[in-house]
Parts: structure tokens; C-alpha cells; sequence
């Protein structure tokens, strides 16, 4: 059996010569952007990726950019070994994980920011946020030059931002949204979940169990404006849950519905503090 | 004799397939991004990026992002003929003409600003306009993803802008800055000089003096801001000439000087209207 070992890539030279050796033999490049503290959303889209790209990178990079002056960018899990062992495990060709000062040598003068799309839902609890995201985006995609690029739909979002921006920049790079992936009672895997106590696990179930009873209703013809309202007032008597929002919105434009139109792709999406620990969760589907 | 034609080019589509065999080929790809009405300072240009260059690719796309809403897009000259003819003579492959609805099918949500460099100068007397430059410069590269780009030092701080953009998001291109071109008699050649009536075109000649005086006063050993004075009085004496600004500042970064340090780069800026027309001029230079 021959098995390629995993490189691991730390400079953006480096990561050039590896990949313009592969381009020029023709192979079809994958990439996966996360901030570590791999679990298996992460490694569903390596397996994407595997499917239909010749190379896997994927890149480990926690982007200071992207949080706010009173976000956990310094506390944001890192594991760097651990990460490492998976991301071969999971089929990873190339490891890129540049220190922030080989990411930012000089005092980032340049911003990206997408409109329309970014104002509501994280857009507006987060300021900055998802400037910090196309910008490093944009910048990890001329690092690489990916073919397709590979994001969880749990940052439904910020799939519609990236899309928006590839669309709008005409950027030579396919956008692959993958599915949420959950525990086994239903919460969505995140990094942060880690920050979560016993009592704040239990209680956060909250938010994938909404979500299904919100399908339910759907299918059952309730009004839109009437699933928000259940859907908030089931996440309130959580005692140790405190809601940022609940949002229904048109899916990918995000904007709100003027009127409910059969077929119409919407998401629900919620973002919920337990404690210190903000989660988010969504479904995207369809009015009946 | 084989000479092969100049191809003409007006969707980003076929744009891509053209360059995707060149580069399969392992050409080296050179990018001229003009706004048309060409002159020899367009040419300059393409001559330069003939000397590295397997390939050249003008693009000529009048840019409606960097207008202001009292500027001159829509009288901004046009003769595609014309330019089509004399890019075709001077040597470039692909000329690359798309239409406004071609660039920006939907309404533009992405917009690209660079920090610092975009405050001073026509960052001043121009909102928005180097959001413009930077967004359509880096649509620009994604669609032809050249090794090479060329400007003209004439756009002294789109350079600047356009460098830093390109240092930030690590793009995969090399800028190469080009001496500005002049007549015979100073003018620096502009598409827009052909707004100029007689007598704004004799007196427009003061802003190339005026750069060659300073020069003097500057290896004599003046000081920059008795330098400044003298060229705000030389251009004030022309009756016709409405001065937008003068300045003197370290380049590339374009910031004021707190103290001048012999060997110094500096860049000695103007914008002055005559009638409707803006022109602007400048020289890098060094304290002595």
C-alpha cells in the first residue's frame, strides 16, 4: 500500500512551490480553510474534498481579523498536534498553518467587505466580523489558488458571504457548501463547543431540537412569523440560554420575506449565548 | 514574417480558456489594465511587458466604480477602434473589452479599500475612488491571473495602492511601475488632455515646470515646504488653473514628513483643474 505523508506547510513561499509543482501536473486542487480544533464538520469536508479534488490543503489559521476587541480570539481552542494526527488521518496533503506574523508581516491596510448579505444575523451582533472573514479569505485563496473550496453550512452565512465575494470578484474558485454535521442527540459540532459545562450542554440541545420542530411546523403550513415566536419562546425557558437572535430570512440573499411564497429557499438560524460560549445553528430548507 | 494577431476578447469566459491554454503552455502572462483612448504612455506600457512577458493582455474597461457621481464617466473618451488598431501594433495578444454588464452583472456587494496610503492626495479630493481602483484591479487579476501588471507612474498612489492591495492579500502578481510618458514640450500624456482648449493646454505646461523647478530647488538644497510655497505660486500665476493640491510626501507610503532625512523618496504631487479638466502630475524623487 503507498501512502503519502502529510506536509506540513508554515510559510506562504513554501506553500507556492508546493503547489505550482502540483498545478503544473495537471492536479485539481481542494482546500479546506478552518481554524482548527478539528472535529468531524471539519473532516466531512476533507472527505468532500477527496471526492473531487487530486490535492487536499487544508488550512489551520485562528484569524485575529475576524474577532471583536471582546471575543475569544486569545481563548479560542488550539491543538495543534492533535489537529495535525486527524487531518492525515483524514486524507490532507498539505497542512498550512502560518503564525499570524506570516500572515500579517506588516499592519493589514486592506479590507474586504461584502454588502447586503453580511447586515443581519452574525453580521449585526458581530461588527467586523465578516470583513475579517472575506479578507482572509481572499488572501488564502491567492495563497493557494484552490479550484474548489470546501465550508460547513453550520457558517451558513459566512457561505454566503464567501460566495457573494468570489461571485462578485469573478475569483477562479468553486464555493462547496457541505451539510451540518451533529452529535448524535443533535448538537452542531463546533470548536466552542468545548467551552460548554454540563449543564450549558444539556441546554443547548435546545437549539438543534427548535430547528426540527420548526421543519415540522413548516410542513404543517404555520406562518413564518409564528415559528419565530415558538421557536424563541421554547429557547427562553432555558434558564442558562440567552438569545442574540432568531432570524428567518430568504437563503442565500438573506434578507427578510415581504410575503411567504411556496419554494422559496429560507433559512432559520439562531445564535444563542450559554454562559461565555455563543452558539449558532441553522436549517435551510423550503416554504411549503 | 509570422506574426500572429491580436485577439479580441469581451467575456471573462473566454478570457479564462485563452489564458488557461497559455498558461498550460507556460507562458508567462503580462497585464496592461487601462481605461482605453490610448497614448504612448498606454504604450510604454505594453512595450514593457513585452520585454518579460511571453504573453500581453491589455484590458481596456472603463471602470464606472471609480467615477464619482460628479466625475466624468460618462464623457470619459472612448474609440475602441482606434485603440483596438494601436494595442494590435504595439504588440499585445489578448485585448480584453468587456462591457460594464459583462464586469458587474449584478449590483457589486464586494468593494476592496486600502488604509493609509488612499487618505492624502486624489484620495482627498476623490471619495471612493481608490475602492474603485482596488476592487476592479483585483477582478481584473482573478479573471487573467497575470505574473506580471503594469502602471504607469502618472497614477503615482493608484501604484501605491495597488501595491499595497497586492502586498496584503498576497497576490500571486508582480506590479511593475513605468515611467510616465510626456509631449514633446512636458504635458504628461492623459486620456483626458483632449478636453483641454488651446489655451488651458499652454498653461497646463506649468505643472511640468514646475515639478522640473522644484527638482533644482530640491538638489540646491530648499526646503520642502519653501519648495511647496514656490510651486502653489508658480501655478497660481496661470490664470485658468484652479489648484485641487500640492504636495510633498514620503512614497510609497504617502505619509507627511515629520523631518527630512537626505536619501528620502518623495513624491512631489499635483492636481490642478483647468476649465472641467483635472489633470494631475508628480515626480519621485529624493531629499539630498
Amino acid at each position: 500500500m503507498m501512502q503519502t505523508m502529510m506536509q506540513q506547510v508554515s510559510t506562504i513561499a513554501e506553500m507556492r512551490v508546493h503547489l505550482k509543482d502540483a498545478r503544473r501536473q495537471g492536479k485539481t486542487i481542494g482546500m479546506v480553510p478552518t481554524m482548527g480544533f478539528l472535529h468531524e464538520g471539519h473532516l466531512s469536508l476533507v472527505k468532500a474534498a477527496r471526492e473531487v479534488c487530486d490535492l487536499v490543503v487544508m488550512s489551520i489559521f485562528v484569524n485575529p481579523l475576524q474577532f471583536g476587541p471582546n471575543e475569544d480570539f486569545e481563548r479560542y481552542p488550539r491543538d495543534i498536534e492533535r489537529d495535525s494526527k486527524m487531518a492525515e488521518e483524514a486524507g490532507v496533503d498539505f497542512l498550512f498553518t502560518p503564525e499570524v506574523s506570516e500572515m500579517y508581516p506588516t499592519p493589514m491596510l486592506t479590507n474586504i467587505s461584502v454588502a447586503n448579505v453580511t447586515t443581519p444575523l452574525c453580521g449585526a451582533s458581530r461588527p467586523g466580523h465578516f470583513d475579517g472573514v472575506s479578507t482572509v479569505v481572499n488572501k488564502l485563496f491567492q495563497i493557494v489558488q484552490p479550484d474548489y473550496a470546501f465550508f460547513g453550512q453550520k457558517d451558513a452565512q459566512q457561505v454566503a458571504v464567501v460566495t457573494q465575494m468570489v461571485h462578485d470578484l469573478s475569483m477562479p474558485v468553486q464555493i462547496v457548501p457541505c451539510p451540518i454535521v451533529r452529535e448524535a442527540d443533535g448538537l452542531a459540532l463546533s470548536s466552542r463547543n468545548v467551552y460548554l459545562s454540563a449543564d450549558e450542554r444539556t441546554q443547548a440541545l435546545v437549539l438543534s431540537q427548535s430547528l426540527r420542530q420548526a421543519e415540522e411546523w413548516l410542513s404543517e403550513g404555520v406562518a413564518l412569523s409564528t415559528i419565530k415566536d415558538r421557536i424563541t419562546q421554547m429557547i427562553s425557558e432555558k434558564p442558562l440560554a440567552d438569545i442574540d437572535y432568531v432570524e428567518i430570512l430568504s437563503y442565500p440573499a438573506l434578507t427578510p420575506m415581504a410575503q411567504e411564497t411556496a419554494g422559496q429557499t429560507i433559512i432559520i438560524a439562531l445564535a444563542v449565548r450559554f454562559g461565555k460560549t455563543r452558539l449558532i445553528d441553522n436549517t435551510i430548507t423550503s416554504i411549503k
